[in-house]
């Protein structure tokens, strides 16, 4: 944490004495962000700000000033957290920093939704993610396997936690890894899939660790599969959702990050994670025609939206998917496997789709 | 899990097996359990059903044959499930018996609106919970602290699990309590408090276990915090919780249990638990002033009908706190400590409060 907190010091602090010292109305630089600004990189195989534009935020400007105070409180206050080793959440900061000012009727925030973007604006501008500045996000996620972690001082081995597995926090940073004996990382959309696939010890038979993001994917859960994805380079990633909209869409989130958190792809998304999820093709090819959901409208134009992302242009096999929900207008859920048995799932499915990795949707 | 198979074979059946024997109409015993029929009692300080009035269900009878069938599937799949010591979801079962019906176009299940009444059928109807039955819901929930289980065959120790904790599953039937060192169980609504508490290793100082249940508790940690309650008779138990009605709705759903799930109150009720909570009273007491927020009409007429609540009339100290919430209309969330710094939830308030435990609302 030594250069998120140097990055404090001289990118915010030091910078803004300097202004003074010249003479000159202190700034700081902080780039635009509007989703206009928003591009597939080809490159990383991420979602990125387009260009990295930036405005001055300026101290003595009638427009700029209170923004200016609060980036600087903002600012201070996760260099303390940082001094003090303490985490706190998006919520807390906004209690601790909302004061009234001396002689005033002035607060220094009435929102959170004021407090919120200035963090975002940190992030940005000092290229580093708010888990760094000891912020915490919502926490979801659980997770089991041959691994071996070091975390506050504790081994924690996740193969030895019965039946409910490691509770993943909100900020991975710090974690080590210490043994990671696992050929790929199943994420699981569904945590009674999950509970399914613990129960029959499905990590163990096929060698992997097995990680359930219940529903979107939190920014712990998809730091930790970016952190196991980079570190170890020939852990692969399979992403395993219902067949619908939002089932691709969270798979869409963990591979090439989120529009929202564009500017933090590179450390959340997982270019390399492939989809063994349900497909509208697997419907047929694994018998579960009586067990599909009628697709509601929301579902149809979500798909149609799909449709327009490059990556998706440039995949002919997903566009054939979203072609045939859109055509076929069903849906299937993971628990539709069950209508074929309940151990369908775990000794059928997983591992015929296993075996054809190769034809697995990118 | 003997016993609850013998449950299912004997009184559903054999039962039927017998009537059909004898050359009488099968039928079946099922509670009824409508709204009206829930009461609180004084005697288990719980919510029951009223009277255990029952009705038949018969197989040749126009209107009850369809359900009666219905009854039998669900019946035999979880007879199944335990033969096979296998767990599954709600979701899954629904798929797992939808099925058409031989020369028909009659489906056995429809929607899943169909199978879990059933399922709560034979929950009232045998004394179980559906865990015993094998069936899985929701799951939420982590926990950590000086207490070592035994679960699956893993030793797990929740003391060293870093800053994740354990995951609590959906089923804690089986788990057994191999080592509880702790005074109390400290049980928090929100994560963002849950990590801080860790992060300070307040258990460790306070020889507490602490959980989250993350917003209403999910079944699995209702029925986890009730069996440490009973199993171990000094445990003490505290809810930690917003100063909102939807705050003390969840220290009242762990207490009393919930309306809906009244018949199984016994098994997810926790009469001994106390609130800590926050209070209307705490905001001038813990000079919070600064930090409240505007009560909503929703969280106004939410006390209005807890003020009706037969417990709640029972205790001239919650009513104060209702009325002072209705007349005030303010309320305030456990992030306003940190109004008072980030460290004051952990050095200042929950110890004083644990200092004045006889004052605790009960």
């Amino acid at each position: 944490m030594v250069e998120v907190k140097k990055k404090l010091e001289q990118e915010i602090g030091e910078k803004v004495l300097k202004d003074l010292e010249k003479g000159e109305n202190p700034y700081l630089d902080i780039p635009i962000r509007s989703l206009s600004n928003v591009e597939y990189d080809e490159k990383t195989g991420t979602l990125r700000l387009k260009e990295e534009k930036s405005g001055k935020r300026f101290l003595f400007h009638t427009g700029h000033a209170k923004k200016f105070m609060q980036t600087m409180l903002v600012s201070a206050f996760c260099k303390e957290l940082i001094d003090q080793d303490l985490h706190t959440s998006l919520r807390d900061l906004y209690y601790a920093l909302k004061t009234t000012l001396p002689n005033s009727a002035e607060n220094t925030f009435n929102e959170q939704s004021e407090s919120d973007p200035i963090i975002v604006d940190l992030e940005v501008a000092l290229k580093i993610l708010r888990e760094q500045l000891h912020l915490s996000a919502d926490v979801r996620g659980r997770v089991v396997g041959n691994v071996t972690i070091r975390d506050k001082g504790d081994l924690i081995n996740w193969a030895k936690l019965g039946s409910g597995g490691w509770a993943v926090p909100s900020n991975v940073e710090d974690i080590e890894f210490r043994k990671v004996n696992a050929d790929f990382i199943l994420i699981v959309e569904k945590n009674a899939a999950f509970e399914r696939l613990n129960e029959d010890k499905f990590w163990q038979k096929h060698n992997c660790i097995i990680l359930t993001t219940q529903g979107q994917a939190a920014r712990g859960a998809r730091r930790l599969i970016q952190r196991l994805a980079t570190e170890f380079e020939k852990l692969k990633v399979y992403v395993f959702t219902d067949a619908d909209s939002f089932g691709w869409y969270i798979y869409s989130v963990i591979k090439y990050g989120s529009i929202s958190l564009a500017y933090v792809s590179e450390r959340l998304g997982t270019p390399k994670a492939k989809f063994l999820g349900l497909t509208i093709s697997d419907i047929e090819k694994f018998g579960l025609q009586n067990y599909t959901i009628k697709a509601e409208e929301v579902d149809i134009k979500r798909a149609q939206e799909m449709l327009n992302y490059e990556w998706i242009k440039k995949s002919p096999a997903w566009q054939k998917e979203l072609e045939l929900m859109i055509k076929k207008k069903i849906k299937a859920e993971l628990e539709a496997l069950s209508g074929r048995g309940l151990k369908f799932m775990t000794e059928e499915y997983l591992p015929q789709k296993l075996k054809e990795e190769k034809n697995l949707l990118d």
